[in-house]
């Protein structure tokens, strides 16, 4: 479980966080995600995989502000031959859902070529499905 | 028209834009279409309307990086009594759709009572409307 | 002593962090050193103080990337009546001097007066005090 | 002469634009001044110049906050061999300073090497040194 305190830069006139943060913290706590996972940006890198972030989506429920810590759990919504979805769910100290996301990956070898990571990369294919919440345990819907 | 010109600081280490800026932008062309509606920020402070962003999507298509000029267009795609929702699409100098998204805002007085604008706010409502695309005539779905 | 860890979203596309980070950071270790002295931001606010930032400097010295991470030691430079200097040192894992600054206080009533710590906040104005480094066992100037 | 308009995200919950973002509209009018001057980013870059941020300073005068047009001299303050400093004033609409800053700048070669302009990069050397304003011209010090 990924956790980020809320700086003060990252406050807005409004004294809230300003939205466009949480697209931030999704990218940490995907980083730390993969980290976990013994896939490591760096480890991509090395082994020749870009991942560009195809999309982002993010539901704003409660507000957070200055100095709040936020726990961010990421499971894997969905997996293809080159695609895959993740899913966000951020809280707050007292409990409550501050936001939830989504984003979007496809992965490129270094020159631009789309990759089948299930045929590609089956070690790191079948590392990602593992993480595919059992039917019926996911997470509530966004 | 709004236009966004990227700065070196909105890049990241893959030499593209970050794909948080995004989002960034999106509100700078809402804060500009809102301004040249006649309902500038200011305005909605000063007639007691605050808006905060319930969702935000981004579909990114081509990167863009450092010093592209990204021309923003900003539509209202639908509008109920309480809730708005604009579209956005950005185009490089090419004429490459770089990225299109979404936003969506409520609105609530200063004390967090949602506002329901058709009946409190009718000229402001009535503006939005007029914005939005005839039949047929709205730019392709994200 | 303080730790940031650099994020993706920090890097630019020369690979590596944008130097308006450090500034940012600064205000972390700020935030953190403050929080130890028990006089954290929110007691401040409650206590009716308001510390606006009057100067910054950073000093680059060696590069950093994402996913390094950087240790920020603060020490209190230098306090008169109604004025704090702190001083920042960030050190890679390697060991590396990455960055040095400095940044520069005046302490505000709620309604924009200016406090003397020392005579109307003195619990405060000595827990400053006593961070000064010894005579001689200061770090190396700037 | 550089505008930068103040956005929301720049803002912080103090209600004021955060300090560090004037950090980043120094490169702002930084990267407009090397175009103006016809030596741009792009033509540092094909030219094989990098130039690092050796340190930056800023020194707040008056707050600012969104939707602020703030205007941004940059001048040269001085110009060695190997080494520039540029100095950087901006100014609200209502003609008061907001905030004074410097950044200095070294210059490499791709392989890191340190480049001595004035031999290497004459005509570049020139340009600058042409900017720097003549005796009692230059604007209040620091």
């Amino acid at each position: 479980m990924y956790e980020h305190r809320v700086q003060y830069y990252e406050t807005d006139r409004m004294g809230i966080t300003h939205h466009s943060n949480y697209i931030r913290w999704m990218e940490e706590a995907r980083v730390d995600f993969l980290d976990r996972l013994g896939w490591s940006y760096a480890r991509l890198e090395e082994e020749g995989i870009v991942s560009p972030v195809v999309s982002v989506e993010c539901h704003y429920k409660h507000s957070s502000t200055f100095h709040d810590r936020i726990r961010i759990e990421v499971a894997v919504e969905s997996l293809t031959a080159a695609k895959l979805k993740l899913r966000y769910t951020m809280t707050g100290e007292d409990g409550k859902t501050v936001c939830t996301g989504r984003s979007e990956h496809c992965f490129l070898s270094p020159e631009g070529r789309i990759l089948r990571l299930s045929r590609e990369y089956p070690a790191f294919h079948a590392a990602l499905a593992a993480q595919i919440p059992p039917e019926g345990g996911a997470p509530d819907a966004l």
